[in-house]
């Protein structure tokens, strides 16, 4: 259930809101917004009686969530716009995130830098702790390769992002991180998600290999219940029977998500399709869709990638692609930042 | 393998090739082509040894097709364009196919039919005969709604297209439609892809429920190996666990067919996502993924349609989305027809 | 709606029952049964008002249906037993079939048949027609196999199944055949299960490869709409992600199936699984789970089988299963034919 | 690469041999075994050279792995056999862990404890730490819960399996646990995988939700190669596009996993159905197949369950399946222990 404050009502008012959803058995969550004002009852199996509520003082409606999720629903609040480092989610502009998978050496790891923020790109992307299905495969370089994700940020003035693998190095990757990716893989670690959502940065939450929709909202609930409300989702394909992909891209969950959510919605078509070739067909699908961001690989020198090079573009591929995801969003009315 | 002749090849070169293949034990199909011409050797287990073949008078070059599909290859044929009623599938052009799921009335089909073409729709489409889970759901009008569909034709001055479910009625429908569709159910119908292999009309073959690409691919060498080399392929979404949508619509197969095979590849996004809103986004998505083609449900009261209401759009959803996908078409170098 | 009447209703009652429901412009199908006497009413969209009817002489109860498919509902029919060539499906016995994927060669095929014979076989199975991903690939010996197995039949007593593709080959199958088969790529091809219903042999249909139980039943309600009450069911695998086996093997519709129909369900773990070495344990789980029969590919020589040689057990490897399953049949209480 | 040492071979042949391997720059694993002293190459990328090695003393032979797992795979170890407070899995006999699916109340779970004690269970099961997609289900009593795991074991004298969640809570748990369980969601949480590979509790770890038997394999050789030998598979069930049941149990994974690791796997029926009318016929599917222990929810109260209750048996049904997975137990050779 969501109590929605008039826009006079003052602290006071809201306040005793809050007391008496507690003193009902349940949570009252506060929830941000430039042009509402708007508490959340959270811990209720049911549908909650609200006659009281809805006579107090301040109160302008109470709308009822039916949906498992609430505070990503967007009955709860306005759409989110998620500003990091001069890049900026959910609203008209369609940032770009590029870089290696993996941040495998300092000096390499600068080129790709420079190279994609002269083509375009408004954050970096590069993985410092890696998730590899065989425990012998390269695993990151750990808080070395933090190191070397901050010095770029400084030498390009670009925020960067990075993936955080379990709680015990949130707070590390928090220190030298601008957006704190969850994998795939973590979609589902509830711990992580908690954690997260009691620190400041922004998250950049990946939906899981075979999680549907549905889910990933409550992930992303798992993050704003702890008070962390800028969560970025991503889209970064969904494990089918095809074999010619290596995940399906599913577009579709776009306009699902920005029905229901206030969150903003990006697409990884690198990771999806695992080939070079079909990156910049699924760039510009995405950008069609109505996604609200890419975020690509982009390695210079591919064939010696320690993961992934097969779907690395080339820096020649990423201006093409920058040039036509560009188009496509002039002709939907948007612009890519 | 493919015998690829020298452009000046004597009819009798070509037929001379041809005898040496089938005295090896092998098929021989000449692949139609205005640039090219060229002999397709079918029927081998294993690598046809092509040493005698290579010296023969007329002979330009020989190319071992390494994968189960020959015909449908980008190795047999340059880029296929399929035209049909002034609709042109495979070239810059991006021809859109609309109407409601089923002939259901006359009238009320031919008050579709005028306003799709208005709002620029090349190609009519309308089911006589309709699949159906229940055997106890409308199943079309059969013969009633072929001849409706002719009739509209012939107000309109659209070509049309309709599904064709078995052998019986492949005569009749072939004699009313322009354009025949085989269904996604039908697309391990063998015997029935045998059969409009043998007919001349082109062929509208939609991917299966749970298809891959190389098994969609197979199906349109079915066709093509009795003959017809017109087959428009169309993706329509696979079955995945995701339940917010009823199909999920994979795109990532576009850049994939453009690379392996030479049959242009539509996109059908009303059945894949089974949800009116979510329609005009995958529409735009499969335009800027590269699809040739679009085949969108327009109804003009979708609340009393008997199949498929709640995706069919209405004719001023239909009118923006043909102003959008215009606008990516544009961006990307190609016009909706 | 169902309404099952009094065990000494008369025949003029009954008529008089069906009479009444058409004229309220719905169908009415008597259903069979040694134990009691009913009449099924389709067509309706809605709930029927059933209070004229339940009031009429003769009349014991009347049932709604709730579920899409009526008559192969629990609700409709006590336990179907199918009797076939001295087999019997859906009682407490379990019959195996077995045979080659394929009928390849006469005296192979005669061979084979003495073979499973002898070790407990009760059916023979042996394609005559094959529904092939690839036209290059061997599509059976047609009508030539199908005599073949009647051949067969007059020597080892043994009914035969084999699978029908298509409208056209369905009366000369019928005449060869004993069990009719329609394959899992021919589940959704409605035109063939309609006329599969309106011929008298019994009827083993396969599982599509990724279709749902529900659509399954409604394949069935296909068949028995038109009249043929004789289906058996057969789960063969779905499609899924998994890479190390062909299908996966969905058991778990066993005791679904149970619960809301009274058709028998055999299963076929050759298909599923795609290797030899999986099959004895596929087969043990499954008639531990409840299958009312399985379904086995045997070779005398499977290096040589023109299609499915690394799915087929050898004798000494059937011989073993039969052993096997015929211990756990025990177990539960049914015995293997 | 696995070099196999003699049987006489000596703790300095085989100090010998492991100095070499270090000294190409791979890392050497001992392989424990009652029967075999083995050492394990870890960490090449392409085929390691042994010629050096064969000649070396005490070598009797060189096993090339070509898997990417090395550790789980049964040319690494002969059959493991793990044995917790009298439960032993691997070896003929079955053992049956019980129990409900959350710790809910002390007195309750000591209930349903003597209860699945008596009818035959050999360890409990009972979460303290829940995985629940939403933030506002119940999550367990934590520790509290553990310490009522560690009391029923007290007063029962079987041993308790319980799940953890997280790396911060590992120590914890192994604390009270005799058998940690790493969940479904969490089979792909590498840091905690690596972190339970350094205790020296049994590891039950379940299949992803999607995870290919490939994956699952991986994510054991995590846990082995950090030192603790002691893991136990368990299937639970894929996501599949079937709404019937909550996910599809795969059931064609024993035989595989029998014949590539020389790990155990057992099945939990009740998370991969989740109906309790269908955890019977899985069970004893399970065990006709060849699972190596069966993990099966009871409450003796399911109505009032917190999570899970549809999916629990009551102690009857409990009683009713021992029976039957006994009996088919025996019919294959081995007893429920």
């Amino acid at each position: 259930m969501l109590v929605v404050m008039r826009n006079d009502a003052t602290e006071e008012q809201c306040g005793a809101v809050a007391d008496v959803i507690r003193s009902m058995g349940y949570s009252a969550e506060r929830v941000p917004g430039a042009q509402r004002i708007a508490i959340c009852v959270l811990g209720n199996k049911s549908r909650v009686d609200s006659s009281n509520i809805e006579t107090m003082d301040g109160v302008k409606e109470v709308i009822h969530v039916t949906k498992a999720y609430k505070l990503v629903s967007r009955e709860a609040k306005e759409n989110s716009i998620i500003t990091v480092g001069g890049c900026s989610f959910g609203d008209k502009t369609i940032p770009v995130i590029a870089g290696p998978c993996a941040v495998e050496d300092r000096e390499l790891f600068f080129e790709i830098a420079e190279v994609v923020k002269e083509l375009g790109a408004v954050m970096l992307r590069g993985g410092a702790y890696k998730p590899r299905t065989s425990p012998y495969a390269f695993q990151g370089l750990g808080i070395e390769g933090l190191k070397i994700l901050a010095e770029a940020r400084d030498r390009t003035g670009l925020p960067v992002c990075t993936e955080v693998m379990d709680t015990d190095t949130i707070d590390v990757v928090s220190e030298y991180a601008d957006v704190i990716q969850i994998g795939a893989r973590n979609m589902h670690n509830f711990s992580l998600l908690r954690k997260v959502g009691r620190q400041s940065r922004p998250v950049l939450l990946k939906r899981g290999l075979s999680a549907t929709i549905n889910e990933m909202l409550m992930a992303a609930e798992y993050i704003i219940s702890e008070g962390n409300w800028n969560v970025i989702l991503c889209e970064r394909g969904i494990r089918t029977f095809e074999e010619q992909t290596r995940n399906t891209l599913d577009l579709s969950l776009i306009p699902i998500i920005h029905e229901v959510s206030h969150l903003p919605v990006i697409v990884d078509p690198s990771h999806a399709v695992g080939r070079r070739e079909s990156v910049p067909p699924m760039a510009r699908a995405a950008v069609a869709a109505g996604a609200d961001g890419l975020m690509v690989e982009v390695h210079t020198n591919p064939r010696i990638a320690l993961s992934d090079g097969p779907q690395s573009l080339e820096p020649e591929d990423f201006e093409h692609l920058m040039d036509e995801v560009r188009m496509i969003a002039t002709a939907i009315g948007r612009t890519v930042q």
